[in-house]
């Protein structure tokens, strides 16, 4: 018999994998599903909806992240775990360190996830990359004026930061 | 005299540095502001709302995309520019990716803004480490339970691909 914990992980991972199946079948997106755990319990749902909703952002953990934050009315989701059924692209992954997620467990890889035809292991290896290095052509422009806006943030008092 | 695209350049930079100093004074979130241009206009605008949304993933870029996306009906945002007062963090770098940006302007750089107090440069360096080297723990599970859900993906016929 399994340890609590363990049986706990299986219980949210196959809801997480249930998620995506089901919703790719539904025609509302990617094969992906997500559920955010505070407590041991549930929170929050998310699945991949980029193409029923024009939005390429709308990855399952993203959207996971939204509902949980929109649940918990806060932007910093310290405590909460974050189950997958493939490992975080480096969107969704940046988007749990903003979130503060405490950590996070996923089924298939990012190699897995290249091989089914997702770009994840291309955009890993573009973000390793220098900026001029990247596909992505970038260009520098006004810097000093935009710094000018930092130093209004530096200088705000009643600021939230985040 | 500068010519025709240096100046629409400094125009679209000038109007993204605009909105992310009135609406970080509006208290909207932080010191970010984007445009999305299409055929040399403005299609969209960003800001970060992340504080005042509680949308951890409510970046400028973010906001922008997705309201480019809602503008055109689309989650393919081939031939579009992007113009954001701050070079992209990586969760909007990789938005810029899965939307098929054409090519970013950035004014300050992800340096600048580790140094108004963000995490931006942190997150580059935790992406360009491998999974077990980084700060956020990731555990797997189930990969061949998740396998099935991209097998299912494969072998289905009507899917939508992004």
């Amino acid at each position: 018999m399994k340890a609590g914990k363990e049986q706990d992980d299986i219980f949210f991972m196959e809801e997480a994998i249930r998620l995506a199946t089901g919703h790719m079948q539904a025609g509302d997106g990617g094969p992906f599903g997500a559920v955010m755990v505070q407590n041991g319990e549930i929170i929050a749902r998310g699945w991949n909806r980029v193409t029923s909703t024009n939005d390429p952002t709308a990855h399952a953990e993203v959207v996971c992240i939204r509902n949980a934050c929109a649940k918990l009315e806060t932007f910093d989701l310290t405590g909460c775990e974050l189950y997958v059924n493939c490992e975080p692209c480096p969107m969704c992954l940046s988007a749990a360190y903003w979130a503060k997620i405490e950590c996070i467990t996923y089924g298939a890889d990012h190699l897995d996830a290249a091989a089914a035809g997702f770009n994840d292991a291309f955009i890993y290896e573009e973000l390793r990359k220098g900026r001029g290095d990247r596909t992505m052509p970038m260009k520098q422009l006004l810097r000093n004026d935009a710094l000018q806006t930092f130093k209004l943030w530096e200088e705000m008092e009643d600021k939230l930061e985040y």
